[in-house]
């Protein structure tokens, strides 16, 4: 069965998956940059942002697995731009420039329908405003048989989590104090149940835990 | 100078340094037992409740280093004890029977007046009224130009770092989701400020992240 998973979710030592005060200039929030400096010094994360070098080695392995086997994603609309409300008349493509790093569908959560966005390198942003479940379908459906991965932000994990839909966590705990932003693991209603730990290793950055669903 | 020390606070993946509903049969809230088992499997932790064997290792080591140099501690009395309120006519004597892990002088923070209690073994519990400035004054010239360590729980430990006043903080990730239950970085008012990363470093079973003051 194909699974839906979560990789390289950043938070810091306090929780937090992004930084207070989110907006253009701070896409993660005040300090949230802070929470992916770790993803940057690897070979693959700087590669994705058009730089050479960097790191090969633990964290390098888990940046690159959150690509592997994975055919479709599915995002919160903050994750996707920093507009809020009606679209009104943005022509905004993502924060990702012509050729997106998905190379695949992409659908966004979303109250305010929108056109789809066919983007260069085989990205298409989808626009799903019948809800997370609706979403996932049409991401399992488009994903061909492989995996879908959930982006952000901390709020849409949090609607999946509720929903018992996710059958692999991989968060990276930052040991950063941001004191204050929006914490991954909130607004969960005591939960969530059934899952257990399948790994954890700390490079000398970052420490990586995978939580996996028991049931 | 003499320093103010947390060691081996062991947190959940959602952050709870213990789970919710703490009572006299669950000390650590429901599910809190869960964030410790890493320590009773360790050496150490195994010996400090009268059994043999356990591991030695990264963990045992960690566990370890929350004695070496310690004089003195402070902690709060739900850490000391079940009673909430006033003592009344309580001989409750602590959670670790007539010879206590400590052999020091340990204060605990009350706003409720009590004599001080001697234990086997080298323990004395002093109580503190008069705040938590004044305790670790007390702790400190008790201390003998050692350092004080601060035990929890999570309410105390908050109260210390909002005055800035807690020199270094061992935390251990316990890839566990606890759901809901008391935060340890909770209630700081945005803060703390001014730490970093001295330490960071995973056994098979938990992560250890060390930070300390950089002012």
């Amino acid at each position: 069965m194909p699974k839906l998973r979560v990789h390289n979710f950043s938070i810091s030592l306090d929780g937090y998956g992004a930084g207070p005060d989110q907006s253009l200039e701070h896409p993660l929030g005040v300090g949230g940059r802070r929470l992916h400096e770790w993803a940057f010094r690897t070979r693959l994360g700087r590669q994705m942002i058009g730089g050479k070098g960097g790191e090969e080695g633990i964290d390098n392995d888990f940046w690159s697995r959150g690509d592997e086997g994975i055919g479709a994603t599915v995002m919160g609309r903050n994750m996707f731009g920093p507009i809020r409300g009606s679209w009104g008349d943005s022509d905004w493509k993502g924060w990702w420039g012509d050729n997106p790093v998905y190379h695949h569908p992409v659908f966004v959560l979303t109250h305010h329908p929108h056109e789809p966005i066919t983007m260069e390198g085989g990205t298409t942003f989808h626009f799903v405003t019948d809800g997370i479940e609706s979403a996932l379908e049409q991401a399992f459906a488009a994903a061909g048989g492989q995996d879908v991965r959930l982006g952000g932000g901390a709020s849409t994990v949090q609607q999946y989590l509720r929903a018992g839909l996710i059958d692999e966590l991989h968060v990276v705990i930052t040991p950063t104090l941001l004191g204050s932003g929006e914490r991954l693991f909130d607004n969960l209603d005591g939960g969530p149940d059934g899952y257990e730990r399948v790994e954890l290793v700390s490079s000398p950055s970052v420490a990586h835990a995978v939580i996996s669903r028991t049931k």
